[in-house]
């Protein structure tokens, strides 16, 4: 629990670990990153799309991590790779001082059952508690406050930030990164009603997650009712965002701020939602699929494509005109109907 | 924090429980429940609709619990009841492992003011905090990590998951099941406005939910402005819903996920509200009345049914089409009203 | 962690405080607030606007705050004030048992790192967790169960609701209110693709809050990629809002319940969105700015006033078949345009 020390490279430490083309002084130490208008002598900035190409001139940063092709337009060091943002995501691991921080061992106020397997190197932060039966992977880190429930597993590599919660019996892949406040494995929402009032369904499935998955703040994967929730590799879930029972999500999925998916929908590889969007129940969603923010999915979808729905906002009476309108435009339809066929009778 | 052990029953004792007449060997040892497809010789599948009675003839289920007109469909040991499906409910409480799971007593861990009232059989999690006042029924079960604040009480039975929050004064009925990292009593969002600046209305009200209420992981209701927020019995409450200052909620709704209610609205009984619907301030909807998902109440509804709005997804070329069309249409039903008139003058 | 005492005041004391013109018998204890109808003797009431005037007859309040020009219609003790609200907002916060209570000290349970520095009258709740090099000014309370990372600072007067997390490199000002649940400076969601798979952008910048900042319960607000997120003074945040990464808010503005924010996005002061209303990324929203519940904001604007999207719900047979005609949008209105032509030809 000690202050995080700032990391820092060399250029030409820098230059090998991206596998970068360095021109310029590799003796130089770089202690961060930042845009081309903020980045001082110590700090890295990077060139993703050519619209920035006019910050290059006047750039004091330290070194540019950008395309060789750009590489005229820089006149002061330069970091040549041939996808620089991607260069500035490797090299943005790097320096983020959480990542980089090892405290070693398990805190002395961590309650941790007997006979929990621990790997090598692995970190329990202050008052976590660890049930029965946990399975600790190499590596792994678990911050203050957050809880692992009976017979949950967690793959090398992963990090729990502080206050999160993995219920029991949950399977959790190498290298996941959970945010503080979301939960994995609370009970879906699951009742039966006998006509009168509801009883629940105990939901006896777990949550199964794969390799480099990552969730967001406040975010919950609710477990399976019979089989598992499922949520394949590379997965990346955003802050608030809400996965039902027995939902499965293919491989190098990326959901967006405040998605809500309901139960049991299937949701293909390589899919993009937007922020606030939602899916009905029992879906199907192809590979491939992107939708649009807030768009409500109430059907399967085949094709990949993009996808949406709803309006954008206007100005208020402007809107109210047109929402009252809505609710005539069936009939609107009808009225036009009745026009043609008179028009084409005329 | 023991393993929890998979619990087991014989099939004489699931139908004496069930009260469900069985045809096969009762002295079968059952240790789960499965689908009819996955389910093995110690495992209960069931049929709760027409369509699953084709895999009858191939299920490896140890027993089948379903309708005494499906029986003859069914060739090996069999469970007939009359609601299939609530029996399934029934039994699958029998088999989850934290609902069976006593631990007893108040972990060494977990800090409890002197006065608090504990009920027989209360067990306290590690690392829970129970402020000065309150009250835990019969049986009441804490997670660990969870907070119940000065003066709150919880009925007998209730159950709180690891790390949910219960602020001050709230009061909770009987079995209860609080889901991880749900928020019961955070202030309502009361502010008044002197002309410049916000000046915070202090959220003086508690709240005070019925009997059988299970509120999903982080999810927040509010605690009232000057009355209490107000949760009738057997209401259900998925995940990621927010319930603001003052709402009141009839008994036997259910709430899905990400549900949004503002201040003061009354739902009534036996409403349903599909996931990520938002109820606007102020409104009574009353008894009776489902809303499907993502869809937004601006007024109150007097008469039971079904209600939706919003539109659904669609390809987004086409979507943009209609969309543009949508800001212009009062436009054009005034240009179809001008058409008809002109065409019943020609 | 003492039960709170509820406070009284003489209204005597009440009308120096609230500096209004008390009329009647200045001795009595005043032990709360409630509504005109509920009020008892020892509670103040309000009438904030005209149409409670006419429960003032019957009301058995000890005293009412009520503007100058309704005070013939009071029979009983009244404080006049020019703005009753107002006073109401000042007078709940003197009868709130949390904002009013101080406990004192560090708690024997709390993890507090050797270097915190620590303000005056600083109180750290049961199981708290505060890392190395963070700063609590004077009257900080953190509530228990609550984390505070590595590095962050905490203005004076600020207070953590339980179960709170604030993750490293946040600078949050004076006066804060952070409700239970939330999540501060968790990462934003940034990842760069090889075309195969996701490569995380490790967020580098933090979270800087201004004074008098309220947060409600489950909201999170992450921390910036490079920059940071920015939440101007006296911003008010309800229950579950999630702000992305590198959005800043200014001044005075007010979220409502279950907001959604998109990454850069900057809204402007004195700003009001309802509940759910969703802002796409990289957006410039004026100032005085209001958006209606549930809209979606995919433009900048650059006007203030009130903005709107989205149809309210209506009978579901109805909605069906006018969303259907949704669908038809742009085929409508060119048949609309098409019998215009005919009809001019004609």
């Amino acid at each position: 629990m000690t202050h995080p020390a700032t990391p820092q490279f060399t250029l030409d430490d820098l230059a090998e670990r991206l596998g970068a083309h360095l021109v310029g002084d590799g003796s130089r130490w770089i202690r961060g990153l930042a845009t081309l208008k903020d980045a001082g002598p110590d700090q890295v900035a990077f060139v993703a799309n050519r619209s920035y190409l006019k910050d290059l001139a006047s750039s004091r940063a330290g070194a540019v991590l950008l395309h060789p092709e750009h590489a005229a337009a820089c006149p002061g060091a330069r970091l040549e790779l041939p996808n620089p943002y991607l260069g500035y995501a490797h090299l943005s691991q790097l320096f983020d001082p959480i990542l980089a921080r090892r405290e070693g061992g398990v805190h002395p106020s961590a309650v941790v059952a007997e006979d929990v397997a621990l790997g090598a190197r692995v970190e329990i932060g202050a008052n976590a508690v660890i049930e029965a039966g946990v399975e600790l992977g190499d590596d792994v880190r678990v911050g203050a406050g957050s809880f692992i429930g009976a017979g949950s597993r967690l793959g090398a590599g992963s990090l729990l930030h502080p206050n999160v919660t993995v219920c029991h019996g949950v399977t959790i892949g190498e290298r996941a990164i959970l945010h503080s406040g979301c939960v994995i494995g609370g009970d879906g929402f699951g009742f039966a009603h006998d006509g009168s009032r509801w009883h629940k369904i105990a939901q006896l499935g777990g949550v199964v997650m794969g390799d480099d998955v990552e969730v967001g703040s406040c975010s919950s994967i609710d477990r399976g009712a019979l089989d598992d929730t499922v949520i394949g590799n590379d997965v990346k879930i955003d802050s608030q965002v809400q996965i039902a029972h027995n939902v499965r999500i293919g491989d190098h999925t990326a959901l967006a701020g405040c998605v809500g998916i309901a139960g049991s929908t299937r949701v293909g590889r390589n899919c993009m939602l937007g922020g606030g969007v939602g899916l009905s129940g029992h879906l199907t969603i192809c590979d491939g699929v992107q939708v649009t923010g807030m768009s409500l999915v109430t059907n399967s979808i085949h094709e990949p494509g993009v996808y949406s729905s709803g309006t954008g906002a206007m100005p208020n009476a402007q809107w109210r005109k047109n929402a009252v309108r809505f609710k005539q435009l069936d009939e609107l339809a009808r009225r036009l109907t009745r026009l043609e066929k008179r028009s084409q009778e005329g």
